[in-house]
């Protein structure tokens, strides 16, 4: 059901910008730089010098520093987009209120609340609309990206009170160009739904993979795919998890209780009764639940001047957004939005 | 580094039993019936007439009544396999008692001391090797089986100091046969393993889809692959995960102890200090060393008097036996050792 590539119907020259301007070239600015390059300019630049000789090596216009790279972004009208590690942004925002103030900017970080905040602080007058793409493998670096990293994965873009929706457009033309699906998101409820379904698992696969490693050489000569799949994520470099659940602090103590309840109760009803049946069968419930989810989608179309609430509707309820539509009376939406008949 | 297909050396009338004896053909026994088939004659039986029925149109041979099924495992001297679920074992033995006394006995419970207790107690005289293939998926149901499950699993054999080492090779050779390698393991020691590396990695799943799921639809809509592995066996029956959890209830609470443990000390660091510090780098470090463990064995030839201890040794070391000889001076085994050097 999800639209893997850019349909025909989008026009090109209204919701893509004319250039891109990836800051940081790892696995998700490498891949970027990759699956955008064939429907727009990618100029790349990486404060790594051997991250910067590869990409230009391997055909792409690479900045040689970070000025000259925002400097071309004006000059091209790019959308310049973070895609260095997010404990790295504060710098590099003042960069770019120094070089491009009102560039349009996102970023792909994991969190957003704490971005937005520190745009607003150091970048006020760029354009700036957060995204989140949620893709990614263990690997990391500029060789480790590929050009179909994004397609059908879910790519966040956020709204506020105070967005510009032809900002908002520009990036979601860029999510779909490169294959994923757009769900429009608040940045506090992305960050608080990002906290249950990514920082969490992380977090619970390192708890997991030290479990393992206590029970000595016969448990782990015996680990099948359930322990496997279950601590695969603890294999992601552990600067990497702590960027992304350090910085995502409130929401993730909420979801770690949330976990820490269900598994003391358990604990409890284990040792004092025997029985499992609670966290069994509602846990059970949620996984069907969950792996049902996507056959529910029906097509709508918005329009009209409150797209900013409607679009927030649509992630909210677990929809997200295929086209983008600029006609003669402004910008038409066509989304998936759950059945709840 | 696994021997996937059992090695022309071993000679098959030694060390593989006459017929197998399969009671109960979901996907454990279903598999076995097919994985054995080509190498030893099988009579499966099931409690469940569409089953049976099932299976015999498969043209498997299928016992009427578990009456029949033990007489005819007595007649051709069968090794019989409990394959139904652990929580049915208690008259299984007694029938076994009653019908076939003195029989050669394993099952395939993912729990062992408990399984090692009830034969001592409710078939005596049986030639009990306890044992374990560590292979599964979440289906089950006899049209869920395939005969490569057990390719490349590891398959618990358990020792105690009674055991016959003759009727460990049988086990251990049907094992070998239908591709899997052979984990030498005390029960309890097995079942604490298994704590950790299964019955904990299922708890864990059931609790984060109910923490996902608590997140809303904008959470599950956005859930890559690190969540969807994390609960993937989440999907498995409950009434499954419950028999093989809550029969290992006491090895279960400590696993659960030690993963409440890390996860309560990685909240706390969160909450004052905002650092991950400490379970980001000892998690990593753990499943780096899982990744890592497999290319550390040698290869080693076990024989002598104290066989059960030399095989108790390998297993709890992580390493595992590949291939058994029969000479003019008994039994000798093969088997791969972790090189500690």
């Amino acid at each position: 059901m999800h639209q893997a590539l850019p349909s025909p119907a989008i026009p090109r020259s209204a919701d893509l910008p004319p250039a891109l301007c990836i800051l940081g070239l790892g696995l998700i600015g490498g891949s970027l730089a990759r699956a955008a390059q064939p429907v727009i300019p990618v100029i790349g630049w990486s404060p790594s010098e051997g991250t910067r000789a590869a990409a230009a090596e391997d055909g792409y216009q690479v900045a040689d520093s970070l000025e000259n790279a925002l400097g071309a972004a004006v000059q091209r009208d790019a959308l310049v987009v973070l895609a260095a590690p997010v404990t790295t942004f504060r710098p590099l925002l003042s960069a770019i209120d120094e070089h491009s103030p009102e560039v349009r900017l996102t970023d792909v970080a994991s969190v957003k609340a704490v971005v937005q905040d520190d745009v607003a602080e150091l970048a006020p007058r760029a354009r700036y609309i957060g995204s989140h793409p949620m893709a990614g493998t263990a690997a990391s670096g500029w060789s480790a990206g590929t050009d179909s990293l994004f397609r059908g994965a879910a790519w966040v873009t956020c709204l506020t009170d105070d967005s510009d929706i032809d900002d908002w457009a520009t990036v979601a033309g860029l999510a779909l160009a490169v294959g994923s699906r757009v769900v429009p998101a608040d940045p506090q409820a992305h960050d608080a739904a990002v906290a249950r379904i990514s920082h969490l698992p992380h977090l619970m696969a390192l708890a997991l993979a030290q479990v393992g490693e206590h029970g000595g050489a016969l448990a782990l000569s015996l680990a099948a795919s359930s322990f496997a799949d279950a601590t695969r994520v603890a294999g992601t470099r552990p600067e990497l998890i702590r960027a992304m659940c350090e910085t995502n602090r409130e929401a993730l103590i909420g979801a770690m209780d949330d976990a820490l309840g269900i598994m003391g109760v358990a604990r409890g009803s284990l040792a004092s009764t025997g029985s499992l049946l609670k966290i069994a069968e509602a846990g059970h419930r949620a996984r069907t639940a969950f792996d049902g989810r996507a056959d529910q989608l029906v097509q709508v179309r918005l329009d009209g001047d409150d797209m900013v609430d409607q679009l927030l509707s649509v992630g909210a309820a677990g929809g997200h957004v295929s086209g983008i539509d600029r006609g003669g009376d402004g910008l038409t939406v066509q989304a998936w939005y759950p059945d709840l008949d």
